[in-house]
């Protein structure tokens, strides 16, 4: 057994590996799992690929979460990006970088939340690698999906409707609360309101949740595919004003939304007017929500609304593609503006964040 | 077009990759490639997953060589682990952390040495990612491969043959050599000797080739066990001693070495002697040789040596698989001892490691 209070370099890589592979289960359609060269699954159909990375100082700060939710999120958004091409996840590789002084309960609580994801998405944690690094904690995880029709960015025609499930901002607004010093516990519960007084409880968790948490819709695109409810879609990762834009430029469309139609969160859009502000730009451009933005034909919003009514996932439209290059469109005083980018970019200092 | 002596912090994540994007080929069996929330392959067989990645500082230092050889060897160390499975490296998705300091030429320079290691391998670049990190920058690469029969660490029975390929040795005096001040040019060619004189350039050279720019032998493992061969393999990225351990482990075996039958790299053997050496320690437990460790049934050994000699791979048999709790022996004086582990550890310091 090894121990949890031990620093990484008392008890050395191959404990640790040892430790981890013990953890992991071996899932259906997984012919090699962890502890061989490479891991060998069966695939069917057509195999989706992805990647996407965390890194401490840029996606996560330690103090801000349980390593467990750190874990969680690491998988979950690349469940994000499988489910938005209409796939359906399976199998994943998990890529640690990890300082020699870090304690062993921090990768086997970061663990906790990766399997459990993992069980709650059905993918199989099928190998990894474990290295040490002088700098931050880095998580890399590469998924494997399966797909069969796509979804993809391009396809969006003009005359289909730009919309959107969930609400936006709610996962910025969270980001900014933790900056102002709120924390959720291990199991989601709140553990601190930071600046923020008892009164606005619900809404500090929520954004909280939404932030080191995120759910986003992992059946829906597939759903929409199969009954050619959707041309073309992405996940809200980067913010709403970029990753419509994206769509736009792979479609080669343009798009026009209204402001009013956004479905911003009324928590967030409850601590922004508290500060100040409004929740709009947190909609527009805060990021991170993983929710869908998908073209929808038409002719289809209303089966689009009323599946979102029985899986219980709020369905907006916000907005039409229409003809022209590809930019976005927003609706201000009956004209409509060419929407500036303003979504996170890496490498920039904050200060020179657009 | 992207000013290439720009810091990344100028230039921005969203320039740089549409930099990357517009460099890298779309290949054959991919639907999807770059630029979608997925990649899309179509995969047949067995589906072989691996990942391993080269963290600044742990695995490489700028100064040691050129970018090119960097990305180069990222590709290399996954290419090695599909091999070593009997598979076909096939796709790969590239994560890349990097500070923003760094100049946009660094990064295309890496890519240069990336995409032609996978031409060279028959493999697409599908996907990535790209992140900012304060700390060092981070190479992280997942590869797919295909595969029939597989080659497993699992397999080896007693009275099987311990056999290697290629020398082995020459990596880990390569990275003796850079730290003593040697460097490898961006072709491959010598930049400096270091402390070492003239008269020693060319083992100077192939040591330090074989730890930047290391050549598993890629298709080796798949011949042999199609013609049955071999029962297990692993290649040798952590050092022989711990390498075959692991085959012992997976295989419930114990392996008995003889030292003189070791191919110790000459190069590394004469660098060895020149600073009051031998080259054991180096061929034993230096590690990096990507070399291709291999259980072979006794009777089957004249066909892999004949094997080795058309493709110009030297064959080694260096002692045989026996009864036994998994352990490996090394012959000393008549008499087997028990071979202690004594490979780079991932988190102990270097005075800590065994």
């Amino acid at each position: 057994l090894i121990d949890l209070d031990a620093r990484l370099a008392d008890v050395g890589e191959r404990a640790l590996i040892r430790h981890l592979r013990d953890r992991i289960p071996t899932g259906p359609n997984v012919v090699v799992g962890i502890g061989d060269d490479a891991a060998a699954v069966e695939c069917t159909g057509l195999t989706l690929v992805t990647t996407d990375a965390m890194v401490e100082g840029v996606h996560f700060k330690r103090e801000w979460a349980h390593p467990k939710l750190i874990g969680r999120k690491a998988l979950t958004v690349n469940l994000s990006d499988i489910a938005a091409m209409a796939g359906v996840a399976r199998h994943c590789v998990v890529s640690l970088c990890l300082p020699p002084d870090m304690l062993v309960a921090f990768v086997d609580e970061l663990y906790d939340g990766l399997l459990e994801r993992a069980a709650e998405a059905n993918v199989n944690v099928i190998g990894g690698n474990v290295t040490s690094t002088s700098g931050p904690v880095v998580i890399d995880i590469a998924m494997l999906g399966q797909g069969e029709r796509l979804l993809r960015r391009a396809g969006a025609a003009a005359g289909d409707l730009v919309v959107v499930t969930g609400t936006l901002g709610a996962a910025a607004a969270g980001l900014r609360l933790l900056r102002q010093g709120a924390r959720l516990g291990p199991d989601g519960d709140l553990a601190a309101t930071g600046i923020w007084t008892d009164s606005s409880k619900a809404a500090v968790l929520k954004c909280l949740r939404a932030q080191l948490d995120p759910t986003p819709p992992l059946a829906l695109g597939r759903a929409l595919v199969e009954e050619e409810m959707a041309h073309a879609a992405i996940d809200v990762s980067d913010g709403l004003s970029i990753d419509l834009r994206h769509i736009c430029e792979e479609s080669n469309v343009a798009a026009r939304i209204a402001p009013d139609l956004l479905p911003i969160d009324p928590f967030a859009a409850g601590l922004a007017r508290a500060q100040g502000g409004d929740g709009f730009d947190l909609a527009l451009h805060g990021g991170e929500d993983y929710q869908l933005l998908v073209a929808v034909p038409r002719e289809r919003y209303a089966d689009v609304a009323g599946l979102g009514q029985v899986w219980n996932i709020p369905i907006a439209a916000i907005g039409e593609f229409i003809e022209g290059a590809p930019e976005v469109f927003i609706e201000r005083g009956g004209a409509a503006e060419p929407l500036p980018v303003a979504a996170y970019e890496h490498f920039r200092t904050r200060e020179a964040q657009p």
